[in-house]
């Protein structure tokens, strides 16, 4: 008597928590020291002392009718002056706040942009490649679309450009991209940017209506060692943007993020009113507003990234060490490795898990099978101790 | 090349909006003094000072990575049990954590709910009575389905039973209910409930499956001179409420509400389960954490409703004294009066913007033509100024 699709979506927990769950039970059974949770992506550094000041600031000065009030479905005006200042700065752009819809985090703006491109009565694609974040297929489907899988490349976390050739159809509506990645900790190059550009290009003219990249930027600017993330919208104009303070300012129980429209898009107005309408049906009223008003006085704060650098950093050089074989973390915080000794990931999880209560995620749940993602934003003594643990798994297989 | 339906909802201004926003541009040309504006339903008493208090101790006391992070999609244990408790202390209610699933505001649990009780490939329908909140026919197709609107019970603005006999089908999935309502400001008596009770049990058993009500309450708290509202789920099992928090503690910006299912309503879990897929499947992480934790310590807060129950009052005598048709304002802080005259309400709303730039909401908008709606979530003052121009334009018809 009630949807079987909601239901199952409900009812089914994903891979990610119920291993959260698990080191949870344990922990409490075992004491908390007993077990190496590098399950969740959870930021561990805290939201910026500066921000948590900026909130109780905007709490005092009131007046609370503003602070607590409705702001437009699009969200503060001064805060998206602020987003938009902040992005011209860094990416050379002409943006503002007409161009930004924020949004109850990321998720809410992917729903949304989703919902906005899929044509009513048509069947309607959006392509990723593996590994990815599953929920973008609970997201793609749950907007009544078909998610398209590519085959993971898996000598440097690319895109595998023949299959993308073979999977565009008349029905794409969309190519997602996720870079920083999760869950490989990869950032994609200038050169399969590029790359990706031109045969988009190529495919919306073959086909005759454009092709969107959907660029889901929640960790944009969690990378490693000064490296920079090429701005896609700067190299494909149809790009549409979401993204998500969760990650840059440690706020993930928040809900704040936005949804970009760059002017260049191809039916940008009509695009961004399409955002506007889908959210506005599935409950959107405006993102919460006392969060929204603090970030937009805190649109150029950066994370202190120290803790994640030096994490990657210990995990990659010793894990490749050992003999795993190791995607090069450039972002995120996650380290994504191959199950050694013939392994499967589900086999090598299950082995961590229960030899030294070490949780990590089998690449199955993110369409890679055979790789397993280590969620490295803990405290870096938590690593240095799981690291011998580690080391005595791959010699003993 | 985009959602012609979610195209259509995210550029089509709500009624309401456009009179506000006209109010807007008036009030910057002419001075604010000059504008009387009735249109919008946003709270005018701020957030309790102990509201505040709590967010900012929360936000000092931290733990931040706590305070910011992520809580289960349901929301925050300790909040959902405090609210639980106030629940059932107020209404004799048996409630836990389990029966509460929290979300951004009372809109996301309403969609949620539509989608959860569609079942799939079929068609489902959601009765309302006239006058109705107007975003529900936005939620209720947004989910697929269609909202069947029943002739408005323009004497007491009670239901029309005749009419709701002859609307369930086999497809009805549930009667929406509103009370204290917007627009009217009317609450359903015990005898209302009764009869709706007794009318859907008949028709469940005659086709066989539940029909629900779906008791969407964000005013519950908002009733004048000590009235009482019915706690639905008391008087009929098969009852899903969604609530927000928005008008009883003046925080409509905050989005934060929730759904509740009550453990006796039919397939309660299962009912449950697909809430949180839905909810999942449209972007919904947690509802926004510090605000979740905030209302958690604030669960028996109640709002001080001296000022709406005076502009209440005051309204509602002088405009019967003038000649004008008012229903008795019981709740929220709306008032539904007939247009004079013979007017349409569209003529009358135009002619008080025109004449005084006093905006009132036509009834066109909410289902109930010939009537309108007066916000008086406004200070006292800005009332008694427009007393006289209302007798003027009643006595000038």
């Amino acid at each position: 008597m009630v949807s079987r699709h909601m239901h199952a979506v409900g009812a089914q927990p994903s891979a990610i928590r119920e291993l959260f769950a698990y080191g949870q039970r344990k922990a409490a059974e075992l004491g908390a020291d007993q077990v190496f949770d590098f399950s969740i992506g959870n930021p561990s550094i805290p939201a910026p002392e500066q921000f948590n000041q900026r909130l109780v600031e905007l709490i005092l000065q009131g007046p609370s009718l503003l602070v607590h009030g409705y702001t437009s479905a699009a969200g503060d005006e001064a805060s998206r002056d602020a987003i938009a200042a902040d992005l011209n700065r860094r990416f050379g752009t002409d943006y503002t706040r007409d161009h930004l819809f924020l949004t109850c985090g990321s998720a809410m703006a992917l729903t949304s942009v989703f919902k906005a491109l899929a044509e009513d009565g048509e069947p309607n694609e959006f392509i990723v490649s593996a590994p990815f974040f599953p929920e973008y297929r609970v997201f793609v489907e749950g907007a009544g679309c078909r998610l398209v899988v590519l085959p993971p490349e898996t000598e440097r976390f690319q895109v595998d450009f023949a299959a993308l050739d073979q999977a565009v159809t008349p029905h794409t509506r969309a190519v997602i991209v996720n870079s920083p990645n999760n869950p490989s900790g990869v950032v994609y190059g200038e050169r399969t940017i590029r790359e990706l550009a031109a045969l988009l290009t190529r495919k919306a003219t073959e086909i005759g209506r454009p092709i969107y990249i959907v660029s889901d930027e929640p960790y944009r600017e969690l990378v490693f060692h000064g490296q920079s993330v090429p701005f896609i919208p700067n190299y494909y104009p149809d790009t549409l943007v979401s993204y998500s303070y969760s990650k840059s300012l440690s706020l993930p129980g928040e809900r704040i993020g936005y949804a970009l429209v760059p002017p260049a898009a191809a039916e940008a107005r009509q695009v961004y009113l399409a955002i506007a309408g889908a959210a506005r049906a599935t409950g959107h009223v405006c993102a919460p507003s006392l969060i929204q008003r603090a970030v937009g006085l805190c649109a150029g704060l950066r994370p202190d990234l120290a803790v994640y650098q030096r994490n990657a950093d210990l995990l990659y050089e010793n894990l490749t060490a050992y003999g795993y074989r190791v995607a090069e973390p450039a972002g995120a915080f996650y380290l994504f490795f191959q199950a050694p000794g013939g392994l499967s990931g589900q086999e090598f999880s299950a082995l961590a898990r229960d030899r030294f209560h070490i949780l990590i995620v089998p690449g199955d749940s993110f369409g890679c099978p055979g790789w397993l993602r280590l969620s490295f934003c803990v405290e870096t003594e938590r690593i240095e101790k799981a690291l011998p643990l580690l080391e005595r798994l791959i010699k003993e297989l």
